[in-house]
């Protein structure tokens, strides 16, 4: 058993949007961002998993916004992993400026293997695992799986330079930052806080074309985003 | 008189492209983030220009690009002016990793009035300026002037919640992202050196379109974005 981690980092000039506060983007970029690093010093991160050709792949993602910190706000992020079986690990999230609560999360990953992209049993970390769970709750509901929508509004892009990670596929940002883009302005505007449920289903490559389709009803948006047919990712987005 | 100042950072995740080294757009952005934070410190900073309901706005930008620093480097950012009359102020940059040198720019500014968005006499901040003047030349030849080309090729789409800044224009960081993503992965994959220079000579707006031209001769690219024919940035960009 270990106990929850905490790191500090500030809000800066590009993780902010039009309002000088922190995006949902940056939100989930401070997120993914600490995972890496406390699962690296927790002895399970990337590099060590490259050894045995394996990598972690963000399957669901769960957040919840209470509210956006302004630019250069020094944050404190909290991560624990608290369940851990064959076929996925939780690790969770806190997003604090003091005491105050901005932004809480939960995500669920694989692991893969890097060749044949397909699910590997994480059996084979069970020790360096035990050692690193925190018998804490997630601080908020898992992420929600969502199922297949009927777009109302559908815009299309090519995968560019800018979109794509270190396999050639789009970066998961990428779908937060395309979510965003299809959302009316002043709903983001108000930050009176949302809750948000991302499925990564399967992943595209440079050359494909992403087609985002949205469709709303009240606060909640929803989102399919697909390449040739196949989808790529699924999206909800609840504004308060 | 003054001396150069360094500005220590670290490489980030978000940082780096598929080659697991710092993007153009990420070595701009650094230089720009150390511009804001630095005119802060020295009393010229954006929020003391607001006083005045003044901000600046980056005119031209030229950029040598030596070798592109790994994920998780630890990269130093010496920045310094030398160079301040009615109209411009010259902000030079050098990104080290220790002693060796990996990028360099230079950065021309102007001052606009925040509601007319019209050029103010930088006069006013003669003193301020006189104080923060350093002795040594520009680290590179100063940006060019670029002139009006004719785009080959042309791609066009709007502009989205994630391209705008706080006045609700266009991010700069944004034409950079632009110009890289219509040039070809294998020159940026070579990460054999580059000379960027961006004339930035209007702002467009939410809700505007942009269209993105670009033509090429040999190692050579140029780009004219504009929109509704009102030319907004040219950039050029020569591989080594």
């Amino acid at each position: 058993m270990a106990e929850i981690s905490t790191y500090n980092y500030r809000i800066e000039p590009q993780d902010v949007d039009f309002t000088l506060r922190a995006s949902a983007s940056s939100i989930i970029n401070y997120m993914l961002n600490v995972a890496g690093v406390d699962a690296d010093k927790k002895g399970f991160g990337v590099e060590r998993l490259q050894n045995k050709s394996c990598t972690w792949v963000l399957s669901r993602l769960g957040v919840e916004i209470i509210a956006q910190a302004e630019q250069y706000s020094p944050i404190e992020l909290d991560t624990w992993v608290n369940e851990f079986n064959r076929l996925s690990s939780t690790r969770n999230f806190r997003m604090r400026l003091g005491d105050n609560l901005l932004a809480a999360g939960v995500s669920q990953w694989c692991m893969i293997n890097m060749e044949t992209r397909s699910v590997v049993d994480m059996s084979l970390l069970r020790e360096t695992y035990e050692e690193a769970m925190v018998d804490t709750p997630s601080p908020i509901a898992a992420p929600a799986r969502l199922r297949p929508t009927e777009p109302t509004t559908t815009t299309s892009r090519p995968v560019a330079y800018s979109d794509i990670d270190f396999n050639r596929h789009v970066n998961t940002l990428r779908y937060v930052d395309m979510v965003f883009d299809a959302i009316p302005l002043e709903l983001i505007e108000r930050n009176a806080g949302m809750r948000i449920d991302f499925n990564f289903i399967a992943e595209a490559r440079y050359g494909e074309t992403l087609t985002v389709g949205s469709s709303a009803e009240g606060n909640i948006y929803q989102f399919e985003i697909s390449s040739d047919g196949k989808t790529l990712c699924r999206a909800r987005v609840e504004f308060k």
